[in-house]
């Protein structure tokens, strides 16, 4: 059985909406971030980054959105969260996920996470005053350009999708109304109509 | 044939010694940071984003270095550059190349694109003082955690490698020792004796 690491309303939903669209058999364990679990000496020995998702499989841990979709989507391939057999096709999943990643998640990280980059206390208030311009320049690129639609591949829905709507989900929190993203607006509502997209929200 | 477009001495060395590996037909287009030509109307209409590396396939131009390398690998498999056959192994893989991605790399463009994240003159001096400490504890962690030895992956050669080899470059210019980490240094040594490096180093 795998065993899934996360906090409530982290990236670790994406990797936890991914389990539960490829019916896996997995249990979710919950770290609270208010109390500082992520950086316990028991979780720094499941994932020495001290960040969640971590994924526990029977030949070690996982870590990293990007790799632990793709990695759900190949051991789960009667789902059909990933086009697997088309290199070019799964570069563009790849190409996504990187983007939303080391692009997208980073932008929003400046809010609450600044100390990562910079010690002054100032600085890091001024870094928080970018981050609904950054949100916003982000989800117009995927809006406009990546967003094929319906679904980020266009008609074949994959993880990306869950990725995308996981990332949106802290819009209004950065300043930033969803709402201007017609396309992104229109796949968050459907997947939150799936009982599976239900099933995983009322636990984060 | 494949079309790379890339700056000399950026991330895009990864996917360069990728394809020089490869041993794939391809032409790498060098473009001018100095001159922006990231920014120039003609660079946009390949990557909207105004970042390199860029590979223009006959299907499309596909972005961001883990996408690329991943890519580069299932394009030509006998090559050997990743293991392909073995989801958990190819997780490991992009677990690697996402931590280099979403988090060496970011701390390391701190240094010299911090605009990107705050618009306080002061603010991008102090994100400057950091990045000699989180590129310090990124390469600590790559060090004592995640290379196997020799390579990333243990015995066998991959991808991972020439992602490592190319953001360990970054090392002195953002005031690290790359010296006091053994088993980076020695990947390093070797790589740097294969003629594919050296002439692909030669054009950086
Ligand atoms: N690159 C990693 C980033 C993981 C990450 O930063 N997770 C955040 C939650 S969204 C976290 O665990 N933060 C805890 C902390 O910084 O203490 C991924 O995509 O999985
Ligand atoms: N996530 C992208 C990042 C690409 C990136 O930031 N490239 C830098 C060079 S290392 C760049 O093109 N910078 C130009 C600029 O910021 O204007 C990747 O891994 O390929």
């Amino acid at each position: 059985m795998l065993t899934l690491y996360y906090a409530p309303a982290t990236c670790a939903l994406a990797s936890h909406l991914a389990l539960e669209f490829a019916g896996a058999d997995y249990q979710a364990v919950r770290l609270d971030f208010k109390a500082q679990q992520q950086r316990s000496p028991e979780y720094l020995a499941v994932n020495p980054k001290g960040r969640v998702p971590a994924l526990v499989t029977e030949r070690g841990v996982l870590t990293e959105t990007p790799a632990l979709l793709l990695y759900i989507a190949q051991t789960f391939p009667q789902a059909g969260l990933a086009p697997l057999d088309d290199p070019f096709a799964l570069a563009r999943v790849n190409e996504f996920n990187s983007y939303l990643c080391a692009t997208v998640h980073v932008a929003h990280a400046h809010k609450g996470r600044g100390y990562r980059w910079v010690d002054d206390e100032a600085a890091i208030e001024a870094m928080k005053k970018k981050v609904a311009q950054n949100m916003t320049d982000c989800f117009a690129l995927i809006e406009s350009r990546m967003l094929a639609g319906p679904w980020v591949l266009g008609e074949r829905f994959s993880i990306c999708d869950l990725y995308l709507f996981t990332l949106s989900t802290w819009l209004p929190g950065d300043g930033v109304d969803p709402g201007q993203f017609a396309k992104v607006t229109a796949l968050r509502e459907r997947l939150q109509q799936e009982s599976a997209v239900r099933k995983v929200l009322a636990l984060h």
